[in-house]
């Protein structure tokens, strides 16, 4: 009783089965739900090319602008590419449902390891940027970095324990707000420069030069400020979950968010190369709060509502893969690659498996890389891309088997999407690869062999289970045997119970200190019980031993498939009285439990 | 099977209960074990009462020797008293059994208490003194110290698990080392002071005079000192573990150790005054390391094994411990006013229960004190004076009740041990009283407390489980309802075991996802089991309450008084495919345990 209060005060009321069409999200609640990660990621974007380049010195810094516009155009073509899945697969099109049903089995596995790997590092990512924020606002908590990281992920998973459309409404003010200051920051900051000019001083001094700028440092800022496309996929996993017609809304959603996280990312990238701003290498301030307190002219209530929706959209960035990690871990354990516990839904019509899993597996990750967010992001990257270009080039194939109308055009689009996301995956994996890619390189494959060990259990498990051929079962020959500790009242349910199995029950009872078996075959005389007892010796003062070698016995003698052993138990009032009493019953349940060919029954007495 | 190999190479193999009484001890093996603890003291007790001392500079060491001889004469006045309890209690005659026939069930508890926190404490100043005479030898392990102690700890316990008899082997060396060792500094310092007078050198400084040297600073040295005496009532405890005379053999090693105890005690306290040696306040060498290499005049051959020797004999002189208490513990529980698992025989014929708890305890003591003996002391000697008190008290009732011959005297040598206990025991609560007293003081009632609510509840739940008047069990009517997962082999056994228990069994199959229903009705048709099938429906996707609701509408319909509800289980072949099933089964039968009314059978089965 007091379990379940306790599940209800955490999780809220349980939901019925019937309700979970209600729980469909209008559009202006799943925007941020579906498009937090891919919005809030332009607050720590612009900061890793920054961080690349810089590497260069103040020359490098001025490519920056050129970098993200590059980005920016990989990000809208990402965004057609899945504007044609969102369409084409109305009932949830993940880069795995996409590869599976075009590219076979490996390149779907391969896509679900990424994409789970990648929720989890979504999660980690945006919840160290989104304490960074605060630290950047608030030094004096520095040392607190991964405490407040694994309270915040905290936080996130009980709101998502809660169910979908809650997190809708939680969600969606920082989002806005995020949006709203970010947009005004932008436009203050190109008013204040175009009347002004840029500032006179210099925000911090520029390190020196290690790197010669080349081609190798371009890409690698380019890979590093790829960061922002993470989260473009979430929309076309979740089509499910959108008011009818999905498709549509689901596609209109994914271009509003196009619109937002482009603009905001050039617009952020412009104003920190106009005013000249260098990232602090070792991390105390981040290149928005810098960019934020120069446009805004002060540390003032605006940049303080800056700082306060940046960590609030990144913390609840992390709810993205709260909706998608579960959804896809569900996906998997129908198709038989993950336990199946993972598709259970839970009191509150969400799968509560997954989403534990999620939270203590990102806050495992966070707590390994001390929360710092320029030590996860090498391993951010690879598997965001791995599945966008399965997820584009199984649309190729797809138009390719369908051809409907069109579908030369919609192909084509999706072959440059794919050809695009590929070479920016090799140029990924190539520059990060020392720095952590090769962890991901790594995990991914071992994550797809446990895939296929698992599906080979469920399979294995099947066919043995498979009920082909098999005999009518019909009624067995057994003996039936109480376990009698004592003679007192709480023998007598599991003798009367005896009886009502079996015409000729049986009563045994362990030995084990020979000077109380006088006494107990006196009281037994008395109690006229009506069934024989045997007592069994145990000269080593185990309890299971003798009743077992007995039980075989038995099956031999009296020629029977089976021996049901009945315990009695009785019930204790009080917790601590359980302390008081010998859990022998339980030993010796377990002890009988594997033995093939016994059946053990507890038959509870429960005083008044 | 690995659990049962592991206990094995732990505990050894298992011993018959036919063997218990080839376990009895020597009289040379017995000294070690029980009297351990009482030789070892002299190491620390006179290391205490110069502590106090100090406390009036130079003046008050001169008193020591004055101190020690009180104290000698209080160890030779209980050892009298003592030696009659041994006589007269043959079965053992600890102080909770003379306080329990003579003084009444109070005293009993009383004593009882007293003793158990005694052990504790035993084992924990025994360890924290020997790992310091470890720490005088090598001060760079002082920063070990509580993880030394509770390896030691460990060890002894494991030890004990072991059995007695292989105890009495480990110990005898360390202990009769010890004795010799410290026999031959008191000579050889005795013989060097002789010939060359006292040294030269004071071995350290003398801090201030913080004290007046005054009444109550000598009682409190006197009370520090009385460490000395704890242990020895151990071997009145254990007269059933020696070899048949066992009162005669007890008597004989009690003498024995008496005269070995007051000796060393003596010997060094002279020597440490001779020498005008001055106790570390902060405790890096001990006093009788001091004496020892004063004595043997370098840190050379005979100085380490006098370190080795006090540090094991110091650790062993826990044993005693290990000893007592689980063996009072299980008096205790025979008499039921402690748990009764406290009374089992383990696979070694000791109390396994016992000894676990006390190294639990002892171990936790020690990290709350940081292994400082000094810190442990003053809650010491409160539990041993107080046994000690009412242990002599019932002898006096003792001797006035039988009146045998000669009872007379024998009265008075136990009324002059009580007397001097009883004041002692003042004493030492007096003066130590906001040292740490207060706590032992605190505790003890708590502990009577508990003791009395343990054997209330045993009391009530004998009375409530009394046969008399009830009447003979006979056979019930039940319902037997089939719990259908799905349509596969492993319900199969479950089905055959439904049909050998009842002539009219019934399946039922709890619907989550509406969805799949057809298609199991379906393949449920096609198995032709004989029994009909219920779909149970779920709105709120719990297994358990519409089994249970089910259940209560049966027993109402068919005016059955019980319900059998069996739920088919696999058995997985290896241990990770455990978490690939949900364990809903197990859930299942959680939920339904405390319902009344309904008896839940597991029937396995086992693919090949």
């Amino acid at each position: 009783m007091t379990l379940a209060s306790f599940r209800r005060f955490l999780l809220g009321e349980p939901l019925p089965t019937a309700r979970a069409i209600h729980e469909r999200l209008p559009k202006y609640l799943a925007l941020p739900v579906f498009a937090s990660d891919a919005i809030s990621s332009s607050a720590y974007a612009v900061e890793e090319i920054l961080l690349a380049l810089v590497a260069a010195g103040a020359v490098g810094l001025h490519y920056s602008v050129g970098v993200a516009a590059a980005i920016g155009l990989l990000f809208v073509l990402v965004t057609i590419s899945y504007r044609q899945t969102v369409y084409a697969y109305p009932a949830g099109g993940g880069a795995y449902t996409v590869a599976y049903e075009n590219l076979g089995l490996t390149a779907a596995l391969l896509a679900a390891a990424a994409l789970l790997l990648d929720y989890l590092l979504t999660v980690a990512v945006s919840t160290a940027a989104g304490v960074a924020a605060i630290i950047s606002a608030f030094p004096e908590l520095a040392s607190y970095r991964v405490a407040l990281c694994v309270l915040c992920i905290a936080i996130v998973t009980s709101i998502n324990l809660r169910g979908a459309k809650e997190s809708g409404k939680v969600f969606a003010g920082p989002v806005y707000l995020f949006v709203t200051i970010v947009a005004a920051m932008v436009v203050v900051g190109a008013v204040r420069l175009w009347l002004h000019g840029p500032p006179a001083v210099v925000p911090s001094p520029i390190g020196p030069e290690t790197q010669a700028l080349g081609l190798f440092l371009l890409l690698r800022a380019f890979a590093s400020g790829c960061a922002a496309l993470t989260g473009i996929e979430a929309i076309s996993n979740g089509v499910p979950s959108f008011r009818v017609p999905e498709s549509r809304n689901a596609a209109l959603t994914l271009v509003w968010m196009a619109v937002i996280c482009v603009v905001l990312f050039l617009g952020i990238t412009v104003l920190a190369q106009s005013y000249g701003i260098v990232p602090d290498e070792h991390g105390t301030e981040t290149v928005l709060s810098k960019v934020g307190y120069t446009a805004f002219g002060s540390r003032g209530v605006l940049y303080l509502i800056l700082q306060a929706a940046t960590a609030m959209i990144l913390v609840l960035a992390a709810n993205t893969s709260f909706a998608g990690f579960p959804r896809l871990a569900s996906i998997l354990a129908r198709d038989g690659f993950a336990p199946h516990q993972l598709a259970n839904l839970g009191d509150r019509l969400v799968f509560n498996n997954g989403i534990v899993l999620l939270g203590a597996f990102s806050a495992l990750l966070i707590a390994q890389f001390g929360g710092q967010t320029h030590k996860l992001i090498p391993l951010y990257a690879v598997g965001v891309f791995i599945s966008f270009t399965l997820s584009q080039a199984g649309m190729v194939r797809h138009w390719w088997k369908e051809r409907t109308r069109g579908w030369p055009v919609k192909a084509g689009v999706n072959a440059v999407g794919a050809v695009a996301t590929a070479v920016v995956l090799l140029v990924v994996a190539y520059v990060k690869f020392t720095h952590g890619a090769w962890m991901v390189l790594l995990f991914i494959p071992l994550l797809m062999l446990i895939f296929l060990q698992i599906s080979r259990h469920y399979r294995s498990l099947a066919r043995v289970l498979d009920v082909q051929g098999a005999s009518v079962p019909r009624a067995i020959r057994h003996a039936v045997v109480v376990l009698v500790p004592g003679v007192n009242r709480g023998v007598l349910p599991a003798l009367a119970y005896a009886k009502t199995i079996s015409p000729d029950p049986e009563a045994v009872f362990v030995e084990i200190d020979p000077r109380d078996t006088a006494e107990l075959l006196r009281e037994w005389g008395e109690l006229r019980a009506g069934l024989p007892l045997t007592v069994l010796k145990s000269p080593w003062r185990s309890l299971a031993q003798p009743v077992i070698q007995y039980c075989h016995s038995l099956r031999v003698e009296k020629h029977v498939d089976m021996v049901t052993v009945i315990i009695p138990e009785f019930v204790v009032t009080h917790w601590w009285h359980r302390l008081l009493h010998n859990q022998s019953g339980l030993m010796l349940k377990l002890a009988l439990m594997f033995e093939p060919n016994i059946v053990v029954t507890n038959v509870r007495y429960r005083p008044e």
